[in-house]
């Protein structure tokens, strides 16, 4: 592409509403411009990188034998009633009605219209295992569009959707789509990795999310420095201490804390670690009613309190919590309710109760917890903390002992090899086994081989191609702008002529270079505009193209070109009749 | 691709509600399916067909130079407001409110968004010339959706829209859109003709068609039996007849046509033919508001009540007339009408006016009467005709005489050369001189060379990809099924074993010659499926797969193999070494 005829829309003042670097950069680079909240026009250098990535994408589905198609972006939202999601999805989902006063949704996904096309086209086990992708506009109307195209309302996602005879079938499948996840995201030229994912409230039976490595990540991922083990840490599992519990040492006292209702606080009064000081989060949790209670006797089956005890230094984990027995939907305690429970107000509670007070309480310990041996608590007496505690002493031993933490850094890894290190990641993919919820729900059968109706298995596989784009640039920038990966630059190599508007010998030869690079299969930009060269270099920074030719009067003479990659420090002279050889091994493709 | 790791969803019935063959084809060979009214899913086979017109299309655009974007879907409405199109478009347009109440629309087209891109990335005339487009998913809430994919409400169309200083600048872009086209609709394999269009209320200066012919089109186009004219019915002038008026040889005469309301009944009464029979259409229309009527004292300037005179085998051009002096926004007179300015009821009128009558008429004849001589018309009296009427003679010479007709087969070409052919056609892409409608609506100015600001000139250009795919079946089918054109055939080769239930020579031969192909780069389909090979060549022939290879033992102790195109009445031997050769001289790529 020639300069003079393309459309270089680079920016250079930073758009004050962009907050993330992704953001900033497309704006700056010319790539994206906004049409309304969370809406954006893709400017020609954008389209280029969005069509490379789809590329990539539907070459590497088609590898694995997934069959593609193209379902609509407005759907009835009959099929969405079928499966319950019309009232379930919540505002995101976009309902209108067309001119016949019809209802119809803006597929924020297409789980429903796939099972109902699955339904209608597959009748027998022997037309099982298929994997059906689509490369389709989604709307998700978001209460807050944020951060360009990584949280927009419209957006293109790849989505696929697989059906089995059974949870083996899937298995493999998603096996398949976990290698070619990987093989996507490493052509991507992407630093990434998959990790176990929580389920959630669609419980299914394993999920993995993939996620490029970014510190402005929104997830925390934890991965062990040893073996290839790598969780979001909603899932990494704390291990219990390897070491028994530590002996009692101290006698038990009461220890003047007056203002001191944080444990980093109390801590530092004391002089002890803050592992040593133990929080005490009041929660409380449905009672939920007896399965057998139809008739709703139990209308208000009333509420159970509990302690979490958990080290200072340590975060609850609520996705944990919630999965214990009886914590089902527990939410924090209000202030009368601690009150009530324990007799003191928040901020100096604890396990070790008063008399006449904690008979309602259960106490579950995190496993770190349990190990403790002279540890600190609130006394349940205001201005007060208790030091020397031990259970089995001072204490009865909690009800449960429980991984209720997220991992920290030094952890050990949940796989027994190493020691968990934590990373911020942009998720970019997901992978998820889905189980028969919506082929219940649409009653999607087909004939199995012992001629009975058998409800299909379904596994779910997605990947954010618009936001792939943009956690590509989160992955890799500098100060002067965007490092694409070779694989999805708008243009690979970026050739700059110096003194182009005089000199009808640069021209004539840089003409003659940018075809023998287009010939050779390079997309190849050809700055021909009348700038002078420091605009030229920072817009070419800018917009991150990875490769750099400047043609230069003295390297004519000399037989010379200077190259210069995106990420050195300086550039070097190159043989010009050794220039194809020095791109190709230099450029991925 | 191997059939048994693939979704054949072909159906041996033809779907009922059906109407058009192209529609009934995709259904039965599987590559559409109904989700809900006018909005469909495009299975495997459909979507490598979309697949293989849209990689077409952007590889011509590409390489005309257009530049890739890619806008979304929803739309705010504010920019359609700022053109006028939020209320002229009417219901077809699909309005909607976001969670926040904020309107917005489905995009139909995209003038409005591209404008207001071009309006803030564009400052100077040394950016222009410049084309934009995109290939993307509009949405038109048709009232009456049908035909399938042909007249669907969601539809997948390549728009682009350039930008100039001015109107020479513009025809350039729009010449080699225009040949851009031609190699588009070349490479598919589309027997197709660009004709001039009539522009419409839009009133640009400049616009084409492009018809894939084909007996279920709907639009009628003519054509040059001798040149390369070609033009949509609509807009073909029907030249003035060589040959001057018939002399009078007849007297005036009145006779009883007592039921003969009808020109081709009076005509097949008297013995004429119904050229002779001239048929007068009573329309009225509304009398302009002088243009310095600023007060609007002429609130009801009432209305002019015309005769068009047309020969009783023509019919009359709608579009043609509206352009003429006072014809402007015309319609059909009504009965009382008719009675009040003719004194005479609707069947039986003429321009021969009775005493008392036809003041207030204006007599417009189409020029085909205007040289008519000793012609028939009604009597302006019920149950009556005149025969041997002559202008000048038994009335005055009309008040205008124009291009009143839709031109017919046979008449002289327009262009001087030849006579006309009409054939029908399938309109799939329209480019279309836009000017300065949207640039001035949305104000969107450069500055011009001599450094004032300048209103750019714009074109637009469309195709309708999905409708494209259904127009290449309209022309390229038989009583088995679609005829593919190689370039867009979901596959080139099916490769058919026969007995490959029970053969394993023939299956590992069946292997070793699919993967033989599909290394030579060819599209693949085999077969390996334990049907009959009846159900095998059925399917085939139905899907319209260009080329079928026969695998039989036979064959194989003979070096043969049984090689048959579709369109061939015949299969024939080939030599098995020799079929790398012979698909080469065949298969279109």
């Amino acid at each position: 592409m020639r300069a003079s005829r393309y459309l270089l829309a680079t920016l250079r003042e930073t758009p004050a509403d962009a907050e993330v670097i992704s953001h900033q950069l497309m704006l700056r680079a010319g790539m994206i411009r906004k049409v309304a909240a969370g809406l954006y026009n893709w400017l020609p250098l954008g389209n280029r990188v969005l069509r490379k990535v789809e590329r990539i994408v539907r070459e590497e589905m088609d590898r694995a034998g997934a069959l593609e198609v193209f379902m609509p972006v407005t759907q009835p939202s009959e099929l969405w009633e079928e499966s319950g999601r019309y009232v379930q999805y919540g505002p995101e989902l976009l309902r209108f009605k067309d001119r016949n006063d019809r209802p119809f949704v803006l597929g924020p996904t297409h789980e429903e219209v796939i099972t109902d096309l699955a339904r209608n086209e597959l009748q027998s086990y022997k037309q099982l295992p298929i994997n059906f992708y689509q490369i389709q506009t989604k709307f998700r109307d978001e209460i807050r569009p944020r951060f360009g195209v990584m949280r927009s309302r419209e957006f293109i996602m790849k989505d696929a959707y697989s059906f089995h005879v059974d949870q083996a079938s899937l298995q493999q499948t998603y096996d398949v789509m976990y290698d070619t996840y990987c093989r996507i995201f490493s052509r991507l030229g992407l630093d990434f990795r998959p990790v176990q994912a929580d389920t959630g409230s669609i419980g299914g039976t394993g999920s993995h999310e993939f996620h490029v490595l970014a510190s402005s990540g929104e997830d925390d991922i934890a991965f062990s420095d040893s073996s290839d083990y790598a969780a979001n840490v909603e899932m990494a599992e704390a291990l219990a201490p390897a070491s028994a519990r530590a002996a009692a040492s101290q006698a038990l006292a009461r220890v003047a804390t007056p203002t001191q209702t944080a444990c980093a606080d109390v801590a530092a009064l004391l002089g002890l670690p803050l592992s040593q000081v133990v929080k005490s989060i009041a929660v409380v949790a449905p009672v939920p009613v007896p399965a057998d209670d139809k008739a709703g006797a139990a209308a208000q089956p009333g509420q159970r309190f509990f302690l979490l005890l958990l080290r200072g230094d340590h975060e609850l984990n609520e996705i944990k919590a919630a999965k214990l027995d009886g914590l089902k939907d527990f939410r924090l305690a209000g202030e009368a309710e601690i009150v009530e429970a324990l007799g003191c107000v928040p901020g100096f509670i604890g396990p070790v109760f008063k008399q006449g007070t904690g008979a309602s309480v259960t106490v579950i310990a995190d496993r770190s917890v349990a190990v403790l041996g002279d540890f600190v608590t609130g006394a349940n007496e205001a201005g007060f903390h208790l030091t020397g505690v031990n259970f089995g002493r001072d204490l009865p031993e909690p009800a449960l002992v429980a991984d209720l933490r997220n991992v920290v850094e030094g952890d050990a890894s949940p796989d027994g090899r190493g020691k968990l290190v934590i990373k911020r990641g942009i998720e970019v993919g997901h992978i998820f086994q889905l189980g028969r919820k919506y082929s219940e729900a649409l009653n999607c059968r087909v004939l199995g081989e012992d001629g009975k109706p058998l409800t299909v298995t379904m596994g779910c596989y997605g990947i954010g191609v618009t936001r792939v784009v943009a956690s590509a640039i989160e992955q890799n920038h500098d100060e002067k702008g965007i490092i694409w990966p070779d694989a999805i630059a708008p243009f690979q190599i970026a050739l700059v002529p110096m003194n182009w508007a005089k000199s009808v010998r640069i021209q004539e030869e840089s003409v003659k270079l940018y075809e023998q690079l287009l010939a050779a299969g390079y997309d190849v930009f050809l700055d021909d505009r009348n700038e002078r060269p420091g605009v030229k270099f920072s817009d070419i920074e800018l917009v991150g193209i990875p490769h750099r030719i400047v043609i230069g009067e003295k390297g004519l003479d000399a037989g010379t070109l200077e190259y210069k990659g995106r990420r050195d420090a300086e550039s070097q002279d190159i043989p010009a009749a050794g220039l194809l050889d020095f791109l190709a091994a230099r450029v991925q493709r």
